[in-house]
């Protein structure tokens, strides 16, 4: 006999995963990672990203824990938190519009957004920005913020700053995005390069209009991606860094997946992100 | 608002489909189109090769009608007949094992086998083999059997047998099916040869034992495929004009996505394609 799993499918910004609620029911799962890999299988399982298992915490409202598509487990996703937040919400696993979640890499606070009753959009605190060199981490001589720092490609020079939302982005800003060197540089210095030792996601800003912005990103072990929520709070950090964009306002990213709000607050330093949770569909999987 | 539409996803051999049942329940949708393109969507739907809906037939038990990921309308699916086969004997839309199916390619007649009450095993009557030169369609000079015929390519010969199922099969038999030069015949007769007008799917045979053969398909307009339920019907047709392979016996075909029972009957000339289908999960889908 197989065993019923009940799940939901939701996806943020097209990062998409198969959601199982632990704390308003139990379920005798033998292995999470074999229903991780059983699960996202796009031909003989439901087909996602991965696994998000939201399970009960004594630190936090709840714990978020993400199993990728191979069946490991990773530590942390904006896309993801934003979808949990969601689900805790509109099953009644919280009763307040503010909560915190928590992950591997440290508790999250998050805050749901109605729209006839139903959570449409979420709001996720991403911490403080981490600028100092070494932090990134990136070589270098001195351990200051890197801002306009040339990257040498092909003879040319590209001004890079560099900011770190708990993993490493390189920001360069184009004036025109569809035209962005994306595969030239993203490839250059994203997996193989010596002066980012642990990878770089190599993203590129356009400014749109005032307070609006459009980002495009080579994320470090996978190319060209549809939406980054680190890259997307990076690049506004980035830009305000550069006296693109002022602080304490709210900036619309527009990515290739869809668009996320994201504001660096004066007061706490700290960076808010706002972005769309969509639930796909819900049912039994047979495990 | 959503418009809730109950799914079930099922595959044979990891040929996936959404399957919407429009006997026992009716449903407004708006497109069929539109539903196959955005419930196949694999980021923000729930992924599959395509949809499925089971309709009321004045002709037969029911009907099948089958739409792409990119919303065209297909005429049939063998994978998908077994996983309709299924379905249909599970909740009920029909009381006998045996019944009949309408596709836009004619009515079909399935049979379902049971496991613990519950349809494991299902036989799809996939018709007679069409043989003759015109038919399958393949230029040349006489209107006969295509059996052992070479084709050159790279200066080698390679002898083919042709079998249509419908659609267009050229066999090759080889030692080592591991060793088969699937990509190489297969980009080179599959969508541009000049002696197949509506193009070929590319087979590869190895016997592997008495009523036993491995098989590996290049599909024209897709490339290798896990599984292709004609094509396993075409090897075992081709292996049996080639003396390799006696009629009236069930033959297991081992493809990538599992294995398949063929038999080509003595007294009806039907090939009968007997194989797994598969519920994967079924829920809500929220168009």
């Amino acid at each position: 006999m197989s065993i019923e799993i009940p799940f939901t499918k939701m996806h943020g910004l097209g990062n998409c995963y198969i959601y199982v609620d632990l704390i308003s029911q139990s379920i005798d799962i033998p292995s999470y990672s074999d229903l991780a890999v059983q699960a996202a299988d796009e031909h003989t399982g439901i087909g996602s990203d991965g696994l998000i298992l939201i399970v009960p915490s004594n630190r936090a409202d709840m714990m978020m824990r993400i199993f990728n598509k191979d069946g490991s487990e990773g530590k942390n996703c904006g896309n993801g938190l934003r979808c949990v937040a969601k689900y805790a919400y509109d099953h009644g696993l919280v009763d307040q519009k503010s909560f915190k979640i928590e992950t591997l890499s440290g508790i999250v606070d998050a805050e749901v957004h109605l729209k006839n009753g139903q959570v449409d959009l979420v709001t996720i605190d991403m911490g403080k920005p981490i600028l100092n060199r070494s932090s990134i981490p990136m070589v270098g001589e001195n351990d200051e913020k890197v801002i306009n720092e040339p990257i040498i490609y092909n003879k040319q020079n590209f001004d890079m700053t560099a900011v770190s939302m708990g993993n490493p982005h390189g920001l360069f800003f184009v004036d025109n995005i569809e035209k962005a060197p994306i595969h030239e540089l993203g490839s250059f210095l994203a997996d193989n390069h010596p002066t980012f030792p642990e990878g770089l996601n190599v993203g590129f800003i356009e400014k749109t209009a005032d307070n609006d912005i459009a980002y495009r990103v080579w994320e470090r072990g996978s190319g060209i991606t549809q939406a980054c929520g680190t890259g997307a709070c990076a690049a506004v950090v980035a830009s305000i860094l550069t006296d693109r964009l002022p602080m304490d306002q709210t900036i619309t990213v527009h990515l290739a997946g869809g668009d996320l709000y994201i504001k660096w607050s004066q007061d706490s330093q700290h960076v808010l992100m706002t972005g769309e949770a969509k639930t796909i569909c819900k049912g039994i999987f047979y495990l």
